[in-house]
């Protein structure tokens, strides 16, 4: 009895219209798109989004939070659930790809937790340059400057800052092989064949 | 005085009737469920959501994105902030466990970005068999197929194929083990006993 | 034609004022805070998200999911897109930062899923030590207990216990330092200085 839901008629309605509204939105990108979305990213507009922060055929997602000094290049794309802190300062070059869950940060709490709140957060500044692809779950560190046309494999952790055409993965990330952009076409150079290095993305 | 939120009277009636919906679903949820969910999975149902894109009993959280040819067994799990991606073709199987985080991928945009938008995205299918668990973050890249009664470990990155019954773990994902299933239950069988192969999940 | 979004008087009026109430609230925080969040950030409060679960000047995003029996100590901190599940038990300490991402789990359906179905959910509790940091996407097993002033690596997996003051990161997570706290500050103490321990965060 206790866990039955109790709303008045106001709240009712807007519950039962929230729904209506749900549906709506889901059956027609279903329709239009062949995706579900989540419900927040049915009702705004990714590019709108990134046309507000600023940047020209920009993408962000409603998930993902922006914060602080950040600048980003024209037609970048920022998947969901990522966190881009420009707390102590962020440039995110044009053409990247900032995969799901990507979280860059330019400030940590590391020593302000361990101290029990008595020391300060720190930052540094990050950048990203033109053309790069950041992997899914990438994470970036306060002080990193990444290069142009780099590729950060999926579930890496950027503590150190590597130069243009890097291939880097990895837990901290390292150097594992060399991107070539020729005419039209990207080739992907390992260092060393093994299976192991094909694990950059 | 600039930052002030200055609303006009029919928003200012919206967000405090969503606050109090958000309330009354939150303490709705906590006395029943014992647990506060983001203010969307409040709303919404997820085994309505899973039974909308097709499959019984079907669990889908809100803030999971499916999108392209996707079919997905019944009994199903699929947990939050993952993306389900079937541009290219996906079939999950019957009885899996998607973990938080699991990024599940068919296509990707790695040689688009690092030319600067002059390669093509590319596509390959996927495919999950049946009574998979797949770990938290783990990310399953285009062209895999895992076989029955795998155990992907967390944060794993998968990108080539596994037969049935195995245990993978890591970046990117190796063998390290062996599910044995029992009548009615389920052993899980290490190739190394040593503590780094316990990772699994 | 079939791709036209159809809504009736009410719902347009819905989704017009959602979008209109998302504007000003985004306007306002981005003057107010210079970030963007996502909408249902900016609808809920996270401190009184954390005062509603029980505990002071604790801060819980809305992505974020508490479930079951969870203590969480005073001044802690949980970003967005975490699972703090205590279905078997959780206690978190004072001064904690529960970076973006972490998910902390106190059971797990791995044989269920492997099963079939057939085996049940497994449980086992999990303490967090007052002043830990936990790094972006960690994820902490059931049955771990960590110390006072432990410092997780990013995207680790923890599935051990270790005591206060331990530096942890991996996949499994293997002790790599210590936390030195002085007075008014913090020393992080690697056991080997080379570059890939500096992976701790």
């Amino acid at each position: 009895m206790s866990h039955e839901l109790d709303l008045d008629e106001d709240l009712k309605l807007l519950l039962t219209q929230l729904k209506r509204l749900h549906y709506k939105l889901r059956e027609h990108t279903k329709k239009k798109y062949k995706r579900i979305n989540p419900f927040a990213e049915d009702l705004f507009d990714w590019k709108e989004k990134g046309a507000f922060w600023g940047g020209k055929n920009v993408t962000v997602y409603d998930s993902t939070t922006i914060s602080g000094d950040v600048t980003i290049g024209d037609h970048t794309w920022i998947g969901p659930f990522c966190s881009i802190d420009g707390s102590g300062g962020l440039k995110i070059g044009r053409y990247c790809s900032i995969s799901a869950g990507t979280q860059i940060l330019t400030h940590d709490t590391v020593k302000f937790s361990l101290s029990g709140g008595k020391c300060e957060y720190e930052y540094a500044p990050v950048t990203i340059g033109d053309c790069c692809f950041l992997g899914i779950h990438s994470i970036i560190l306060k002080g990193v400057k990444l290069g142009k046309h780099c590729l950060v494999g999926a579930n890496s952790l950027v503590n150190r800052s590597f130069g243009d055409y890097s291939i880097i993965a990895g837990v901290p990330a390292k150097k594992i092989g060399e991107v070539r952009v020729e005419k039209d076409d990207v080739e992907l150079i390992y260092f060393n064949r093994s299976d192991s290095n094909k694990s950059s993305r």
